[in-house]
């Protein structure tokens, strides 16, 4: 085996990883992600491994570069972190949409939330704070999704927490 | 001890009762708290101990009602629920503050959140989160607040989590 | 009658006044309203004496807190105020909810202001006043809103103030 | 007089009618003002007969186009409107823009307000009903605004309707 | 022709022009148009000749008097500026209607914007760059509306720039 | 030379790639550049080849993370975009931070679109679009904005296109 084959072969090895954005396959701890696979992993973590949710895969065919920049970035580069923990992660995205009033998203995460264990009454004090940072409609808008949400999911009613 | 004396005794207590919105004073646990009470308990354990913070005390000078209305509902309502964890319930109050671009209040709450241990690298997952729910003008907007909350409290820079 | 069945009379009194939050039955000009009793006098004039609107009634029922928070704190402390007359109030709650673009809230108090003489005239002034506040489309979905309810209330179109 | 020439006085007429967009001189009670000369007329109400107030001007010297646009439309074509009466005219306008959170524009119109005798007490309520319909920080935002202009216009502190 | 006839036809020529409006029809190179004439001829601009939109004449026919305003102020003093060309100044307004989230005129402007020549991938751009300025909900929430305008124009699937 | 040798050599090589997300420095046209890399192509042609705008060199001391994802995702991934022109991108983006009434990046970015040529007066053209899509008060403060960054730029005032 000489010098230059060798030379070759790393560069090769280079331009592949390079390429595909993908780590090298030789065993070592802890393996470092790709954005794309980091995305996957946190959407699944989301869906309790069921993948890539509905919602979602049809983003991908519709919009496939937005879909793209979704799961690297909002899904990977900002949920994918650690410094939280999964349900503070996802009441603190909560708190954000209810203010927003964007509704879809607020619905899509706080199912999410569900899946990793935040209580319906958990979920209600995200509804009693947007009260105060972002006044009763926002409030009202957002628990009415929670609705849907607890209806979809066999939520028993009334939430209430009995304080 | 005559019957007239007595009733006048039980309406009397019971005026003052009103009054005061206090509840009976004969000992009994666990003591169920009026909304200033309970407020003033919020606000004391905001501060560490140290009772009413300055600019809340300014309010009440200025706008009575207003400082009232904030104590017994804002304070005393909402943020003196238990449902959630302290920490929590300040990150997701935060999530909504930055959301809104309010930062008066997203300061005086981060100090807050500090005074409960939340740690400056988790008070930057808020402004991470936000880039995704408001966008990027807001999250560095409310990063600019924290910058100076952080160095009112000789917070060590760079603020990282080394993810 | 012994000393200590007096004293428990007292006590019963005083909880029974406490739990309930009323005030003492003993003749007295002017009888102070609970804060829910307040809530439930301003729902019932908001509704033209028909006491709470059903869909105030639902809410109840889904989330019974909520309910309570609204009742006592949005409509009792609040709308229940007496300085500003009923129809500035909530004339000036409409362009709230209009520069939120909080529709459900809008359409509800809409009615509200209908119901208490509020003219169509009067409630698209709150539209042109939004187009210069908030822009054309928070004034133009508004609009839409308005629509909906006038055709609820055989309002007769078009609707005009011929300036 | 031959016909060319009175053709030309006809389009001479026309073409200053155009440029000034001033309506007929010939005696006519009442006279309609053009939308300069409203907005103009607004405005000299607003500043109780001071004419054009110092910001305004300051406008017309850095951005005369915009400064245009905001004296017919803004100024002529909604607040010259006639179907409220001026205060609740100024307040419906500071609820709109205590919920977008422009103070600027908050303050400017609060000084109006007064100065068409709206009372302390009464600005106080747009800022109780945005605390319902916008959130906690957004009235104690605009609160702080109106704390200026009280201050300014030598409104003894602290304010309260006592309720 | 006497004089007094002479005189009298003068006025009666700018007593119409005033009330109309309307400009001299004698020829002169460039004609100035009135803001209701503008404003008609911008819509005609965005509809491709086809006059006033539907959702415009309905408008008309429920509140004559928001839909006057809309077409002079909103229509022809605004969007019939001539300084920057028809495409980008769609663009811009529909940049600002995904900030507000305001879908009824968002998908209005981008079906003028498609009329104009502005490519389905053009408009992307507006959603990948909301994602910074206003956050991932408001974008996905604008997305979903070029969606149904796609659908709407044949719009081959997917819309991608393949960057 | 041994095998050990060469495999460590190749995995070295790789994990250097994985670390720097460098691509290959053999020659290849057209090089594919880094995300890190693209955002800093972007920063400096922002600021007319002078690197990273001071503003941006402080976020990195500050907040190294947040500064990262700054650069790679809202510098890198959405203005390193080519489909619109660079003057165009800019005020597009400009109109979602004049809606959102985010006054420090509308401030950079407006200073960005004079250095890509972008004229005052198509600025202008900005806050009268947002007039319509988000009201007056957020067009009057992005103007004030406006005034400072041209008085910074020695501008001549009045800026006017003289329609």
């Amino acid at each position: 085996m000489n010098r230059l084959f060798l030379t070759s072969a790393v560069v090769l090895a280079v331009v592949i990883v390079s390429e595909t954005q993908a780590q090298e396959t030789v065993p070592q701890p802890p393996k470092v992600l790709t954005r794309q696979e980091r995305g996957e992993k946190v959407m699944n973590s989301f869906s309790q491994g069921q993948g890539l949710p509905p919602h979602f895969q049809q983003l991908q065919k519709d919009f496939p570069e937005l879909a793209d920049l979704t799961l690297k970035y909002a899904v990977g580069d900002i949920w994918g972190r650690e410094v939280l923990d999964d349900k503070t992660r996802q009441l603190v995205s909560l708190a954000g949409f209810a203010a927003e009033g964007t509704m879809p998203q607020f619905k899509v995460h706080a199912q999410y939330a569900l899946n990793y264990g935040v209580t319906p009454e958990e979920l209600m004090e995200v509804i009693y704070i947007t009260t105060v940072t972002s006044g009763y409609p926002r409030a009202l808008i957002a628990a009415g999704t929670l609705k849907e949400l607890f209806q979809e999911n066999n939520v028993k009613f009334p939430v209430t927490s009995q304080q």
